[in-house]
């Protein structure tokens, strides 16, 4: 008995990309997706462009989604869901079920590539006014706009004169249980911050911020740009509150190096929400029974010399399933996935 | 003509599982180490625990280079440098050079796994005192200290009083030449101020720092243990000048939240160097044509969706080879490039 199937849960960029490359290596991948369309979160959420490299992110996904999908050995179900799944590592079996009726496929191992889902801003930081005020958006809402090429007021239609970033929403965080960093959002932030000044030109655009973790090549990609190219002002502080004053928002804190309270108006005010584990990882974690941490993301237990093996043999973890992670994370950890996977249904030892 | 088999040039974590996992996908694989020893920066520079899982750094790299060199598809050859390369993708000729001769051997694709090298203290930010004062250290010297458990004042043999850390020693500066950051400092001095706290209780320990770069998981793992366990003091600073006064050294800067200057007494300093590309990294890029950026990095350019393939068809890279690269980073995309090459062999398209 047993299967040579793979079987990659999620068609976002880490799914996609684990697909593309086991079905390079010579095997048959069943990729299942749950919502109607793949692509993942950039798709879903109508992301402008990449962080780091600013590529338009619909044309970057449709060029991995057509390399994935294009793959004769690569079979893609949108709308379909994974429902139970029974045996072990060499021959799972896996029940899917669609608005049509359930299935029951075999597979020898599993790559979870489920994700995560945006920090929810109206739980437990009511303070930020986002279901309160049409003007504190999300970065996903941003995102959107930006992608339209439409910047605005949500409230007025109008272009923004002054734009607020509020970092770690979500994120460092004990009071909601979210005591990591979410890892992405100083970046993202940035970059949004960027594509407001190249479309609102005259738009003055803050961000505020505990530290900046503009690590690697995103510090001198977009950081330094940010600052003298598009002055985008930095201030280290801690907004406390948002109100709504005189048809604008009105931004409360310190800001922690002039070590004086402040209180600026603003038109917009982004909410840098952190990421959490999706509602698919969790359920897919809980069904295969993988380990996961107190935060909900899956385990990869064997440590920084094996990044996504889990604590069930021939089930993998990939991309922001296992933690927060940037598009880089994603396709590399998709990649690694993949060997491993192909490795051990050919009777390989993958774990360290 | 044609060769299936794939040369992975570096011995260090990256390199290590590139082959490994390879290897498992049933290539034949000849790694290169121009070091007599496999391990990388971890075993050369005596690394004392891995960041951020806190293991032992000498027994993690010896089970994975058991699981490279135990496996029967995989060759290591120490005390061997790589002197020319000719041919494209799918018939490489590279020559090999030893103490006792030169050999040529073929490959049908080629994974760059050469690494980096710390940031050398002298260079341009001499008043930082490496050169001048024994007891200003690198974080190369700390591990060292640390894996020895012996953590001391090197100009008196005694435990310190009083330890710094000073953050982006040859980072984020535009005046040497590297705006990047090197990612993974922030992460590895406070890894250190933990173990310099558990091995010297009594030891006051300072981290100045920017911005702390603790992302992800390192945030709660390390960042947050180290403030409220640890009791590690971080202070947002900048320092100009390590003097020595009355067998001491002298820390003079500015403590930027208090917005006031400061001068404090220290034992050990501690500067955190960072990244820069390793002369192996240069010197292939150069014999291989490959494009690297401004700082000598070997480049990726198809962007955050590939994240291993370099301007030459069938030349891969990874770890810090292509920028600052954390464990996780080089592991992850160690195995994307495994699966990449091995694809690429067997005829596949690898590159979206």
């Amino acid at each position: 008995m047993g299967s040579d199937r793979l079987l990659v849960i999620g068609a976002g960029p880490a799914g996609l990309e684990a697909a593309r490359l086991a079905a390079s290596l010579g095997s048959q991948v069943l990729v299942v997706e749950k919502r109607d369309v793949a692509g993942g979160m950039p798709i879903h959420e109508n992301y402008a462009a990449l962080t780091h490299g600013f590529r338009d992110a619909g044309e970057a996904m449709s060029e991995l989604i057509s390399a994935a999908t294009g793959h004769p050995n690569v079979e893609l179900r949108t709308a379909t869901e994974v429902t139970a799944v029974d045996g072990s590592v060499g021959d799972f079996s896996v029940t899917l079920s669609t608005g049509t009726g359930d299935e029951t496929v075999d597979a020898g191992a599993i790559i979870l590539a489920t994700g995560f889902q945006h920090f929810d801003p109206g739980r437990e930081t009511q303070q930020y006014g986002y279901y309160e005020f049409p003007d504190v958006i999300t970065l996903a809402d941003a995102e959107a706009m930006l992608k339209a090429n439409n910047f605005v007021r949500p409230s007025t239609g109008e272009p923004p004169e002054r734009v607020a970033f509020i970092q770690c929403v979500g994120s460092r965080d004990r009071q909601i249980g979210n005591e990591f960093c979410s890892k992405v959002c100083c970046g993202i932030s940035s970059k949004q911050a960027i594509e407001v000044r190249q479309q609102v030109p005259d738009a003055r655009v803050f961000i505020f911020y505990i530290d900046m973790r503009m690590y690697g090549y995103w510090e001198n990609e977009i950081y330094w740009p940010a600052q003298e190219e598009y002055r985008v002002n930095y201030v280290k502080g801690i907004v406390t509150e948002i109100l709504s004053k005189n048809g604008r928002l009105l931004v409360r804190g310190e800001d922690t190096t002039m070590g004086r309270p402040m209180e600026v108006p603003m038109d917009v005010v982004v909410l840098a929400v952190g990421m959490e584990p999706s509602l698919g990882t969790r359920k897919m974690a809980e069904m295969l029974g993988v380990a996961t941490n107190k935060y909900g993301y899956i385990e990869t237990p064997h440590g920084e010399l094996d990044t996504v093996s889990t604590s069930v043999p021939g089930v993998f973890a990939v991309g922001a399933a296992t933690g927060p992670a940037d598009l880089d994370d994603s396709i590399s950890s998709a990649g690694a996935a993949a060997a491993k996977a192909v490795a051990l249904l050919r009777g390989a030892e993958v774990t360290v």
